[in-house]
């Protein structure tokens, strides 16, 4: 097996056909610039390489595969430069890390063996597959709690996948969805018994990198993703709204509600579905990191509020009559050093 | 919690930005004229009111959410002429319900403990999301058993929801679908043990009316609901077809043949599903309703069959180049004191 | 009862709004000319007949529906001439009987007791419903183990009714779904104990004749298929590329690598799905089936791919602007006797 080591977030290992990527970001793999730009480095490094069929996607952390994204991202434009570059047009860094996905010419599958939450949830939905384990893998958009809703195009990943009214309780209800109700929505391909998920996972991987050349590239031609387009100028129009406070009457977070949320105990251990009554989670596993890491969200999301409440012009006029696709629409355009880098 | 008297079918409760709409209409809840006008008037009213974030939707009936349209509401043309006032352009009476509905600003949520057939169904599925108590709840779209198809846009959101293979089974099979089958369809966002319904329902209600300002409006934006215009137009179409007997060779639905099939008793008393074996259902509660309703619709039906035998020409020229969209399509135009009210 | 005696492969009954074709090409009714010839004869003779609501079909043989596709129909070119003429435009005639199986004016049904895979699987999803018997039923698009993917319309109908991650799944994974997954999936309609099968889908068939005159017409014209013509355009190329090897550095399927893979028994026996597991799956019945199947797929695959070793010139300017909709797609295009009469 070979292995390259030029990534900092994560491992690469490639055998027969597959490339294994092992998302590894100590401590729960939170989706910051590093990671995003690691993931966009191999996804990039591996397009050309016909060697490869198929990209299987884990976690080191048995807990976490994403925890939620690093919110301090939006306060470092240098990091929009550098991920801009290697995004597609139209859409903002955090939909370009999608649609890149998406756009994979490899297989590319997700093996969930723990949490998944904000972009992290967001990466696994753009997968062309994925698979959890039944009693640990969960799968959650938070990003309501924080007063945003998903951005980096997991509004329109859902919807077309869960439908809208589940995608609508997905998004508004921001609970956490254990493997099996996942399955049960269409979020995940199938939830497997924990126990059985490396062997089934590993096994889909290197029967399809088994077969024979070009049946991927013609599978993956047949069953286009569809064209998210106007879904994702949606989806950044509301997610961006969330951030900014027009001079005429617009709204904006308040950090101290927020605030005021994350001390709600309900609120803060709130998993939707059984995971925190499985037999399997103990309270050192999973129970106990959804809880840490939901203090974490309560740190981030109030500290990220607080710099939020700046009144950010939109650098875009998105009403244009026939100026329907943009280039590389502006991220967050939150912070007062908000990234303009990758604005036109 | 503030309560509005000024609704004869329904009652409205608000509190801490979730509005609840306790629909009842003694004895089964028939969606008639008073309710269809109330409910257009209550989603009317709180279209604007930005205090009201999440509209809850239940029954005062146990066993009834809204047991069917009342079919004598055809045979009541001044009933349109109010009823078209508040529904959008290009669409019929009871589909612009349902369009009413899908356009709400506010999230809407149906609590379904007991049945919803027909028109009552149409409007579990044009809500935002819809939870169902297992062994209660029942789906059905009967309109075959009585000639006709779905009128108020349930063919189109089933087809949207469960797929044509389901929606044609839905539609055509005109069985009763229990709770789990119908989450197993995705008909219901999910099927959840009858004692918990309510602490289910109510509390993702008020977790997203406590969310962050925007977060809904954000959310709705970006998950819009699609453009159903053509397949109203082809709904109204085949609807409407079934109602009237062309000059030239058309079909007509045969009262006498209607008739007979309300007295085959296997036919009356048929439940698709696990809803009458259910322990938790009784002989008395809905096993009972549903027989004495299946009657109730052999009596409605019949007459209603006996007196749409009247040719009725169309007002619309649906073929004409360049005219895609209608205004106020008529409704039923079936009846000789058809109502005309409602048609440019 | 009416029977019809004039098909080779499959037997037609015909009462009380209901035609029940049953499949008998022995030995596993494999999909060759003359099954395609009389499926297609069969619908095409149904389609104007009025006294005819319902066809259902089903096999003779308890252990197939359909076992696969016959390779050796694409060295027979006169079979496509007889084919082409019954099928749409723009579609190969794979995807044509498809395409007519989905423009049935009546309502279609498939009864699956036993296993249907490539072109056998892609009928069963074209047609309108389908029910599976728990432990019995097996669907699998097992294309991809040949060296091509699904034409004949299967990845747009899975991609439809099952999403795309998991159209992903079924084609790549080239697995067995038996039918409780085929259920969860969405593939089929529902998946039934194998004792109520033909209760369950008679009594369908019997219900829907019986409706009053029109419904099953309204049904259908409400819930209309969805327009394909991109997604087969899109399909044919995939799959007809799997055929070709063009002059400039395409490729084609190795047949040693092919044949080399059936040695490997994981591979040959591998159902994905418990239906091997099942206490209702005998070793002689549909676990020998498999694997003799599989036995048989790979001498038909081996020898195919033998014969597909050829440069075959496109006959299409698919790129050309304006010319959207072709006639007759050239079916496979593979041997140097390709059939090229349905081709413009």
């Amino acid at each position: 097996m070979n292995q390259h080591n030029d990534y900092t977030t994560l491992r690469l290992a490639h055998e027969n056909g597959v490339a294994r990527v092992t998302i590894d970001n100590a401590p729960v793999n939170v989706l910051d610039v590093a990671l995003m730009t690691d993931l966009l480095r191999v996804l990039t490094a591996l397009r050309d390489d016909h060697s490869v069929r198929v990209i299987a996607f884990e976690s080191a952390n048995p807990d976490f595969f994403i925890a939620h994204v690093d919110m301090s991202l939006v306060d470092q434009p240098d990091a929009f430069d550098l991920l801009a570059a290697d995004i597609p047009d139209g859409v903002n860094v955090f939909q370009g890390l999608g649609e890149v996905l998406r756009r994979q010419p490899q297989v590319t599958i997700v093996k969930l063996a723990g949490l998944a939450r904000g972009g992290g949830a967001e990466f696994v939905t753009a997968a062309d597959m994925a698979f959890g384990a039944v009693g640990r893998a969960g799968l959650g958009q938070v990003e309501a709690l924080m007063g945003i809703v998903p951005g980096g195009g997991g509004t329109q990943y859902l919807a077309d996948r869960v439908g809208r009214n589940r995608a609508l309780e997905v998004v508004l209800g921001a609970g956490l969805f254990d493997a099996a109700t996942a399955e049960r929505y269409g979020w995940l391909n199938r939830a497997l018994p924990a126990e059985h998920l490396d062997a089934f996972v590993d096994g889909l991987a290197r029967d399809i990198a088994a077969l024979p050349d070009g049946v991927v590239e013609a599978a993956k031609h047949a069953i286009a993703p569809a064209d998210l387009s106007e879904g994702y100028q949606r989806e950044h129009d509301a997610w961006r709204g969330q951030f900014v406070r027009p001079a005429t009457g617009g709204r904006a977070a308040d950090p101290r509600r927020a605030g005021a949320r994350c001390s709600d105990p309900r609120r803060r251990a709130r998993p939707r579905g059984p995971v925190a009554q499985s037999a399997q989670v103990t309270e050192t596993s999973v129970g106990w990191a959804w809880r840490s890491s939901a203090l974490l969200d309560c740190v981030v999301s109030t500290w990220f509020l607080m710099v939020t409440d700046v009144e950010i012009p939109s650098t875009e006029s998105v009403d244009e009559p026939g100026k329907r696709r943009r280039r590389h629409l502006p991220a967050a355009s939150a912070p007062s050093s908000a990234p303009r880098g990758n604005t036109p």
